[in-house]
């Protein structure tokens, strides 16, 4: 069910892409490239990586043209080999080059709406049905795709992707080249209520969201505006699909977040963490730089230390899950009477 | 809290209810049937259903007309009964029936906007603040409904319904009479990052999505493009709402996935699996046909049996859940010194 | 990463704020509130609050020239004190008070598109790129906020707030005052599929979903309509982002979910109820009122006492969890052969 690759525009040079990439080349840098391939799907003129030791299989029976691979895979290329010590870095370098991002193209299309108090710079793109509130700032090289919604008084820096159908709500700051995928909420209110005489009153959310330069932020991903101070998230955060995180959160730097987590309100969490998809992380919490949460965990109580932590379970059969069931509701007559 | 159910328009008599759907009718066939409702719900001049065994007891005390059900509960209907061995494909054909979706109204409505290199079929509706992209293909029959995106060079495929606010992306391309609820992102870039040099470098995603016929996919759901190649659904593909479906996941025929489910990369996924709510499923996996999944199960390793797995706890009292932590903490003692 | 909290129109008088609160006020009168702050941001002439015990070491070291705060705090502010037995409620009326939502401005932008069979009341505003379908009707102090929809027959109560890129279906009802975040999807398909000869077959979904005053639906939120009766909200609901409501279901008055629950169809929820997030809740339950259920438990069986209940397990160091996950396997051998 595989198509075979991405073709790029004219072709390059195999020495040429090993002297662009600065990485070791073994083979014949003559060698023409049409285009970018899997391991299982190139063919004759494709380059193909090796970054996942899963894949290993695969390499010995590619037919890419070049494969980009770790020193140690060298010898097991049947075509060339691009020899580099971060294969999946160099790749993406490689992409990058072959199919950069669409420049803007400047201009505002007729069916979008700008408030005449808006500020948009005439090198941004503002595209079909958009919306640009009053006091809302675009820089140059902003792309908005169709359908995107910029709040009053939002500021959106230059550079900045946002794919479509993308909502930034009120006083909201994206920094540079911060791209945000379709369906992304950034700015809705934070979930404040407080129970006041058998009924719930809001607590009217006063904060915004600020997010850091180079940030990605996933489809239908959630961040929300905070109650007083604002929600932040640093520079490079990335966070996947379907994320929530509520108000007041904090994100450090180069934090990757991965798809369907959601953060509780005022939980802050470090530098260079990486959350796998489907946590959910409870509020007013610490998370220190450099944590690592493997998928489905809960976590409930701040981690002070470095290193992977996790409570998710391995699925298996019914019968043998239902039986570990029973025997967890049966474990206290192992512990006998009294015992703690 | 309940309506009286959904009045059809005119009336059917029973004899030809029975004769549509090929079941044997047990009652009067000139009798009138005017709406559909729940055996709770109906009255005189409606006809309900049983399916779910559970509400075997309101059957007795239904005030329905005629009641479809499978040959044991026959005896158990005070009014009609339409015997079938599948009453709930009988129900639902029964409904399609009576309540058909509404046909394409053809025409692009003014406010939508169309490039001038899109293909939008003469047969097809475009509504209200749509947009189709350049060089997209919108095939007979399709409805696209208010606040629709369709990204460059994406194919809709005939008869397909998008109910308003859907987005697809550059390229990607549905089959025939697929169902797209509002708010799902077809083909946001999946997530792929490198670390290098201390800083995430993007991954560019250069693949697409392609949904084969009669898939539907539910409200806010999210499916990512591939990174080289494209993430595939096959045919009868059904995903309910908020659904996550990372970068070259493969989804094989009539498997069915419900609500807030995630599946991470280039996982492989069989026919005719059934994924309960809420479960995770981790990446470069392998899951056979026919395997079930239930709710909130985290899958990690590959599945090669049909049959059902599972890993999700049902809650119970927090004094006894939080007992079973703590001994959860000991278990060690239990099996002494050094034991494995 | 903080601001400085969010600054008010004018300034009151704390006597003022105290007499319009009701509370009890220790200290001088006559001081100028100009903002609102956290108790660590807030400066002079700005007002915070202590309702978390978890902040309190943050009282004695707060600048605020006034701090509303629980009884047994008062002798810990350093400046004036606002004594309250409910202090995040006071907080939540001061906010109201200081920080009132936008009235809505009447009239219909030029870029939306409105049925000429739709009833829109004078005094509702609809934003830029909003579509209401025939039949629908929009009453007094309605906000649609920018790219709303709003569905064929449709009904949003006086003064609801949708704030821009909501999506109501057909037939939908909204009572009174509602909010709802953008993204939020209220009325897709439910999830009925009935197995048919080797595949699936659509089971159409006739009923709408019907939500009482005063709820509010967070960013991202899907609830969809009823398969034959309508999936209903009482008053007071309050759900957070990213939650799933099923078809059927039924949410008691005053129940608040958190972000990224979700529950299965047909279930009914009592009055009351707090379901953290991240849970999932099957389908088919009843669940008493003013059940509490903890954050990302699995709940399976109905629940018929108040209380709290849960399944959720706290991450710990990776290899801990793992010891734990091997004990599990081998927990049967403990219990000795043929033990039940």
């Amino acid at each position: 069910m595989s198509d075979s690759g991405a073709t790029i525009t004219g072709s390059r040079r195999l020495g040429d892409i090993a002297g662009h990439l600065g990485l070791r080349l073994h083979g014949d840098p003559a060698v023409e490239i049409d285009a970018v391939g899997t391991l299982t799907g190139a063919g004759q003129r494709q380059i193909s990586f090796l970054a996942n030791p899963a894949y290993r299989k695969q390499l010995a029976a590619t037919r890419a043209a070049a494969v980009i691979v770790p020193p140690e895979a060298v010898g097991d290329c049947p075509g060339a080999a691009l020899e580099a010590d971060e294969p999946y870095a160099a790749w993406a370098r490689l992409l990058e080059w072959l199919h950069p991002p669409r420049p803007a193209r400047p201009g505002i299309d007729p069916s979008a709406v700008v408030d005449p108090a808006a500020r948009v710079d005439d090198g941004a793109e503002i595209g079909p049905l958009c919306h640009v509130g009053p006091g809302a700032d675009v820089s140059p090289g902003v792309i908005l795709g169709p359908g995107s919604i910029v709040g009053a008084g939002a500021v959106i820096g230059a550079d900045c992707r946002l794919l479509g159908r993308v909502f930034v709500g009120d006083r909201c700051r994206l920094g540079r080249r911060v791209i945000v995928h379709p369906g992304a909420v950034i700015g809705a209110d934070g979930y404040g209520l407080a129970m006041d005489g058998g009924r719930w009153r809001k607590v009217a959310q006063l904060g915004a969201v600020r997010i850091g330069d180079d940030c990605e932020i996933g489809a239908n991903t959630t961040i929300d505006r905070g109650a007083i101070d604002d929600t932040v998230l640093g520079v490079d955060v990335r966070l996947d699909n379907q994320v929530q995180v509520a108000h007041n959160c904090e994100i450090g730097d180069h934090t990757a977040i991965a798809g369907c987590t959601g953060i509780a309100g005022s939980t802050r969490i470090g530098r260079y963490c990486m959350v796998a998809g489907a946590c959910g992380i409870a509020g007013h919490l610490e998370i220190c730089d450099r944590a690592i949460i493997t998928g489905m965990s809960a976590v409930t109580n701040s981690i002070h230390q470095p290193g992977r932590y996790g409570s998710g379970i391995p699925a298996r059969p019914m019968r043998a899950w239902q039986r570990i069931l029973v025997r967890l509701s049966q474990l206290d007559r192992l512990f006998g009477p009294g015992a703690r």
